[in-house]
């Protein structure tokens, strides 16, 4: 670690993230979800990039590229994803991608360093299709029979439809070759605004959250909002919010400090406004990175939906829809991500862990993983008015390629 | 009053009941939304029966389906609607259309009878592109723009381009002809419990309770589900939830023993399971026979809405979106119907208020109009399962053309 800190072309950086943003602009944000032609483009762009770095690679059959290097020396692979979710922001994914071209173009051509950094961008890490579909199926947790089925939210396309219509179907998918990489490495927006209300630079990511999906139902008796006395209803959309409510007054109690839980749709059946549901939904969805802690809330909310039952007038059932174990970030990346904001951004790096989703997790189950935080302005996130300052985009891209360049020399 | 009841065919009334129901038939219910194919093979099955009484008349540039009879003597109206709500119950609507049918067969075939009954089917009782629109297109109260600018609740389809699809563009729409009638009356199923609760058989409408309509919103901000700590969210789906409960624990303290409340549609913006809401809708549905309460309850609402925004961390906003006012039926026509239950059910009749909108209550703008009730098995309404028993359907029948009898000898 003697040799002295690489130059970055910062303004670079921010030219190549303003040409992403351009490419399916909305408002100051972009709308390019998954195979979508302003997605494929952002694609098309990057493998465009390739080669200033010294890479080549194509897309593979689920959407994801990754380039590889010839050099000699260790690897250290590193990106994020170009897809975005619906109206959402111009650096959810762009960024961790820039990045890591920026690292590959500054260290793959110095032919003082020993090694390469080689960039990916996976597909659909915003989940339109699935969850993770384009990490996972890289690191081999993804058959072809979950391919099938997968369709996208939205419009209920099927991802085969949406490969054949983007020119990808047949084509084999990427895997990732043991012992090939040393590791990886991601840059994020925090989405949140613990960096921002502290004033720091960088997040260091020790783990990410797990993240627990629950659907729950309510079931009573559809009627007619005018002829069915108060007193005789079973109205389900009642029950559910009650039931939100008492979320709300009583996994404080349980949960850790740090567990977050949140409803994000609530569906009423029939949904109309003289009948009585019959039927109502929600997602309730927790995220810690401690599986006691989440153990825990759902013995919670299963006796919960018990006492409702029980009580009436509705039946309340819990199911488990989704278990994302928590992934905990490899302690010398952290290690050489701490010593690179230490020169570009002394005394303004925080460890912390990462309430949102990201690849890392995923690539964590085949290799040592790590990521890096940028603040967010007013810890907005998944909205287009979601933004970093480029002061701060400059500090956390140099913080990037110096903590690549530190991983590549411990190799 | 001297003359005997006159003779009702039963087994003709549940054959056309059944007929009806074959068309569209869903489960033991229908599905014939307004202006679908099954609802104007309805419309036409019922102008094909229109001879059987002596009637004539097509369907009009709104979808109604109004039969004049040329005899001479006071003319009595009679009716009700063909569509049904979707995947909903066989009787709601062609129940109160046969037995105006079968009134007109009896009666306006017997030349002792002075007079004669004119039935009628409403279009859109059900509310699939507005508000009773039929019917009150009928009594003048629909202007053009109204129609250009209806719309198709589920499929979003203009009103005009379905009218020009079944072949009604450009008719004359039918309109009320002062004088004409003497009364309105409408059978219907009760949609409720109370004369089941009770062993009774017929319904004695005294009003029709006004509907009142709030659209409430809540302004939160919408933020990622992982990354925002739960001390900072402003989630609009949450305060939603516990508005709904201050309404449920509230209201009854300030409603009447028969007023009811629903709310029969949330949205939460955007609806993913990843997102804190930013902002979130309900529908709330008041009803009561009386405006006193109504308005006691508006206030309420308001204050309620104030107090939460002032409280936060959400805004609340209350839009009225819908004014009904509760429509009396008349006093002579109740006198009627009791009668006539007193033949055929004695001591098994009930006054009683309607808590569902029906087309009497935009009749009795212009005309006297009253209402006759038969038991709903078990409640149920607006759902496929709703039914009532052949022996109540036959008595309702009886009740029915006796009642028509009766009003039209008291001319």
């Amino acid at each position: 670690m003697t040799a002295s800190p690489v130059a970055v072309n910062t303004q670079r950086v921010i030219a190549d993230l303003n040409a992403l943003r351009a490419i399916g602009a909305y408002k100051t944000g972009v709308h390019k979800p998954t195979f979508s032609p302003e997605h494929m483009q952002s694609l098309d762009w990057l493998s465009r990039r390739f080669g200033e770095a010294g890479l080549s690679g194509e897309l593979d059959g689920i959407g994801n590229l990754v380039g590889q290097s010839p050099k000699s020396g260790p690897k250290l692979l590193a990106g994020s994803h170009l897809e975005s979710q619906s109206h959402a922001g111009w650096l959810d994914g762009p960024l961790g991608v820039v990045y890591a071209l920026e690292a590959a173009r500054v260290l793959n051509n110095d032919p003082a360093i020993s090694g390469a950094v080689e960039v990916a961008a996976w597909c659909d890490e915003e989940g339109h299709f699935g969850s993770l579909m384009g990490s996972r199926s890289y690191v081999g947790a993804v058959t072809d029979e979950e391919i099938d089925a997968a369709r996208d939210r939205k419009s209920g396309r099927s991802m085969r439809d949406a490969l054949r219509e983007v020119g990808l179907e047949g084509r084999p998918r990427a895997m990732v070759e043991p012992g090939r990489h040393i590791g990886y490495l991601e840059a994020h927006i925090e989405q949140g605004d613990t960096l921002e209300s502290q004033g720091l630079k960088i997040g260091v990511v020790t783990s990410i959250v797990g993240i627990w999906q629950y659907r729950i139902t309510f079931t009573g008796v559809q009627n007619h909002a005018g002829t069915t006395r108060m007193a005789v209803r079973k109205d389900a959309g009642l029950a559910l919010a009650y039931f939100c409510v008492a979320v709300d007054e009583r996994f404080p109690k349980v949960a850790s400090p740090r567990t977050v839980w949140t409803t994000g749709r609530i569906t009423l059946d029939p949904g109309a406004p003289s009948i009585i549901p019959g039927s109502a939904e929600m997602l309730l969805q927790i995220r810690d990175a401690d599986v006691e802690v989440i153990a825990r809330l759902e013995a919670l909310l299963r006796s919960m939906a018990e006492e409702a039952s029980t009580n009436g007038p509705c039946q309340v059932a819990i199911e488990r829809i989704r278990v994302g174990a928590p992934a905990a970030m490899d302690g010398r990346i952290q290690d050489a991500v701490e010593a690179a904001s230490g020169v570009f951004a002394p005394s303004k790096s925080l460890r912390m862990q990462s309430g949102a989703g990201h690849d890392a997790q995923i690539l964590a189950t085949v290799m040592p993983a790590g990521m890096l935080f940028v603040p967010s302005i007013g810890g907005i996130s998944h909205h287009w008015t979601e933004n970093t300052s480029d002061e701060d985009i400059a500090i956390g891209a140099q913080v990037f390629v110096e903590a690549c360049r530190r991983i590549l020399a411990a190799g």
